[in-house]
């Protein structure tokens, strides 16, 4: 039977919550990871040091494995350098978020002027910390991200030395941005590899394939997959698993998010399977994030098997992308 | 305070549903339009003159007024003329459906090859009989209606004495297409003279506001408004009022439409006033009509009033749009 092996996968963009929630997904990412950027958009946000500390106890607490490393981040706000500088140590990066683009971003920056935000950019740049950044405006659902690319632009060009990253891109446009600039990265997520605005909304309404960004176009998932399965030595898989409990996901007015940490490996595998790429999929899962973000995570073998898995109905109360449906390859041990 | 008289309101494009749906709903139109093009998308469809027969029966008594007139129509098949010509005094229209398009419409048109179609739409040009359309493509969502513009084209050439409705129309194109021949026309809904995309899945998701045509960009709500409020000879208003129970309406995959039937006028009364355009609303929802369809509806006048009206919760099991909110016109009375 056909198997693969991956070594150290990483999830560069994931949503872990807090208490209960906590504890239901955070076992289902350290079984099959090596480590995630675990992003701040708690209530109230991770701001303090005190709060990324207590938050890293929480998930280790929480996770059923040593050899997974929760990366830390900090929601973005003008910090000083002398605070930077005592954080250095327990964070991996600082997450901005526009001011209600997403879930729990109300305290996010209302606009992207540069001088408010040069001191604290231009220490995390000197002090080697990453800024990861969701990129959507406030315009039309369909144009947020697109529009965003004048931001990432004067990022790029005002902090030559900062590495930034555009966060889950959604369109064509941010593929392009990428290589203008040698400071941009990305993080690609599972479910954008997929689907397309038509998934959602295209027959009935369907809320578990609900996210932000939204999903766009076919040409907009093309040029995604295009430099995901070409592991493009910018980009990054960040599944962007977002958990929401059941009874919220389904009510009127549901959140935004898409949950895969539990499938995402297997998934990813189908979708470079039938590509002929699987040869490329180590570097998307791991090695680029290894190299863009200077980590050295702990040992974990990954090894796979071209086997039918059916997808549980339910994790806890959340439920998961492909619920009921069956993938075609199966996590067949971890070491 | 301020009031405004409309006669003979015309809904130009409504589902009423059977049974118990239908005891919901009909009344709720009856008490403030004179009269509606009912639309066939029953399960199974209305094909058969009996069918046509038995089902304005049932809408007749589910009514609690005279006054109102059910315009009925038949679903698209390859009908003989033999066949319409005994329809003719039974019928107003016949509704065409690309299959899969939209709810119950599974039987409709696969490909719109204009031979087979010839037999019948020569005999409804030559017998009067209306042609409604439900113009989607089945490509992406957000291109549907555009893509479909080229089907019309065809219709309006080869048949060029059928009267063709383009129905709820949603995009600048079709506003476009809407003047290139004499032979169409449209209908709009109220709330694609409201929402765009981002009112359905901008925020939140909002299921009550999903519907087929779904909504589109900012500027296809505004060319529609642009003809609504300019009361355009060539369109009408048809609300596709389209109700769902509640519980199917928010679990998940829902169905598609938006209930609007008895809040309809007290939001075109907001809308024409809030641009200046009051004085158009009567052609808008029922002098062209009137004049399009060749149909003279009894008497009825509906006087509203510019007085704070609560939207209910719920009619029945169905949730209205604006359900909980106030809109800034009530009916006062129906003569």
């Amino acid at each position: 039977m056909k198997t693969l092996s991956l070594m150290m996968p990483l999830d560069m963009h994931l949503h872990l919550r807090d208490e209960e929630m906590l504890k239901i997904v955070a076992p289902l990412t350290s079984y099959s990871f090596s480590g995630a950027i675990v992003m701040p958009n708690l209530v109230p946000p991770v701001t303090t040091l005190e709060g990324v500390k207590e938050y890293r106890h929480r998930i280790k607490e929480a996770m059923e494995a040593d050899d997974f490393e929760p990366y830390m981040t900090l929601f973005y706000q003008h910090y000083s350098r002398e605070f930077l500088e005592s954080a250095r140590d327990h964070i991996t990066a600082v997450k901005i978020y526009p001011s209600g683009a997403t879930t729990n971003s109300e305290g996010g920056v209302v606009n992207f002027d540069i001088e408010p935000m040069r001191e604290t950019l231009e220490a995390m740049s000197d002090l080697g910390i990453v800024l990861c950044v969701h990129g959507e405006t406030m315009g039309f659902v369909m144009d947020r991200e697109a529009e965003f690319m004048s931001v990432y632009e004067m990022l790029a060009v005002n902090f030559p030395k900062l590495k930034i990253i555009m966060e889950h891109i959604t369109t064509r446009e941010a593929v392009e941005t990428l290589d203008k600039y040698e400071n941009l990265y990305a993080t690609i997520t599972v479910h954008h590899l997929m689907i397309t605005l038509d998934d959602v909304a295209g027959g009935m309404l369907r809320p578990h394939l609900f996210c932000k960004p939204i999903a766009k176009r076919p040409h907009d998932r093309d040029a995604l997959l295009k430099i995901a399965l070409a592991a493009h030595p910018k980009v990054m898989f960040g599944s962007d698993s977002a958990p929401h409990p059941k009874h919220k996901k389904e009510s009127c007015g549901c959140g935004a998010g898409v949950f895969t940490a539990p499938i995402a490996l297997q998934l990813l595998c189908e979708i470079f399977e039938e590509n002929n790429a699987l040869e490329n999929l180590q570097a998307f899962v791991s090695d680029n994030a290894q190299r863009i973000y200077g980590v050295c995570p702990e040992y974990k073998e990954v090894v796979l098997v071209k086997r039918d898995f059916t997808v549980p109905q339910m994790y806890g109360e959340v439920v998961p992308m492909r619920a009921g449906e069956i993938l075609r390859w199966s996590i067949e041990r971890v070491d």
